[in-house]
């Protein structure tokens, strides 16, 4: 039998819309089934501190709910208006958690077994930097890294976009870009930096071998693109061909391609 | 010297928030300097009918103002607050075109000389399907499709995620998915249907080089996947890898890696 959540725990809810407690807190809201699935198969259910579930969702989660109850998850039965004021959609989908945040370091993540890794150097878009996450994790990145010029990880519409793949794999965030350039350096990975504009075609790199080395992808700004530190400290500056009219990709469509065409190197050729 | 738009103009535009209006009438709404700068540089300004720019942001925006006006074009310079509440954005950028839409035929646009398309075979997000058409773009497709099954190509978030590439490339809409499949095959195009679960992964389509024969590639729902008949009718059913733990790709990522993979395989691959 479910109850419902006390004031002071939709208190708690409430107050993780703000970064600030989220930082002081370790804490997030992951929302949606999807998501939350994930935390709960990926063995990750000690992450999750307290369920919120619609009453009149209630049937259309009950296998989440039961797996959330199973792992000892508090589960409330919130009602269905009251959830919906908690939701960061304007279609809410009437399940909502409280979720711990693992809080992954820079040094201990880095190491000279990785073979990929994908770093949002200053993504701004809470929406691209949560798909790359998910397409990171897809591709078989070792880890994730948005540096400290990035959007928030725990913002709600970024934590969504990723599908719950922030619960997958280590997802390091708040290093500024300089001090992931350097880890990732003393890892023996190579950095590759990927820009529109760059000079070297993916399509060069993945004929001429070296995309089969250990490697991590730095990826810039929607509209500014990579600082131009960055652009001189990498190995190498890629861009992906634009065979047609279009004037550039989606970041996020970018990032997609250039991290397939490492996993490919690195898994499929000779 | 511009003038402030008439209410008969500016009724015109509010019309076409409307579907229906649009397909009467055979006119869409371009928000943004982005989409709007494509067009009139992709030799398209014929196609824009009316430019509406924000009193507050003429200085942003001159270079474009002064390419509609050369082009002949109709520009007035409209009241902030007015052009706001036409906006379908939360941050009006202070630009909007009036345009016509092409509208192309299929028997027209698919023939023998093509080498890759893709089709939207059921795609319900404006912003993927906009995406995956810029994308398509980029990777240099012949055309797209989007299937009378699919969501509005000139829905105002679609248009949008285009940033223009609907100006670039036929993009033929309105044909339900077996017209299309047929359409593909008479223009001796291999149909290649991407589903997560599809039986044939991506690198062995790569390796076996058949991805450098002339292909259309159809992308599905993101919720429901591809129609079963469609997959029935595919040459191939193919899955990107999912090398992580990560459940799926997003649809427009995944379609990057598949559109990108043809591309490289067509013309880079011996």
């Amino acid at each position: 039998v479910l109850a419902p959540p006390s004031n002071a725990r939709l208190k708690a809810v409430r107050r993780l819309s703000r970064r600030t407690i989220r930082e002081r807190d370790r804490e997030f809201l992951a929302e949606g089934p999807q998501v939350i699935r994930e935390a709960l198969a990926a063995g990750a259910s000690s992450r999750v501190l307290d369920l919120f579930v619609a009453e009149s969702e209630l049937d259309r989660h009950r296998q989440i709910v039961d797996d959330a109850v199973a792992a000892g998850i508090d589960v409330h039965l919130t009602p269905t208006r009251v959830l919906a004021q908690l939701s960061d959609t304007t279609t809410p989908q009437g399940l909502l958690a409280r979720c711990r945040f693992e809080k992954w370091r820079l040094d201990a993540v880095m190491n000279p077994a990785m073979r990929m890794v994908a770093v949002l150097a200053n993504v701004r878009d809470p929406g691209n930097a949560g798909t790359i996450v998910r397409t990171a994790d897809a591709a078989g990145a070792d880890a994730v890294v948005l540096s400290a010029e990035s959007v928030d990880l725990y913002n709600p519409k970024c934590v969504r976009a990723t599908t719950g793949s922030l619960f997958h794999l280590p997802v390091v965030v708040g290093s500024p870009i300089a001090v992931v350039v350097d880890a990732a350096r003393v890892a023996g990975l190579r950095i590759l930096a990927a820009d529109g504009a760059g000079p070297v075609d993916l399509d060069d790199e993945l004929d001429s071998g070296r995309l089969a080395s250990p490697t991590a992808w730095f990826f810039g700004n929607e509209a500014s693109g990579l600082p131009a530190d960055l652009r001189d400290l990498a190995d190498a500056v890629v861009r992906v061909p634009i065979h047609g009219r279009a004037e550039s990709l989606n970041l996020a469509a970018a990032a997609a391609v250039c991290l397939y065409a490492s996993a490919r190197a690195q898994r499929r050729l000779p």
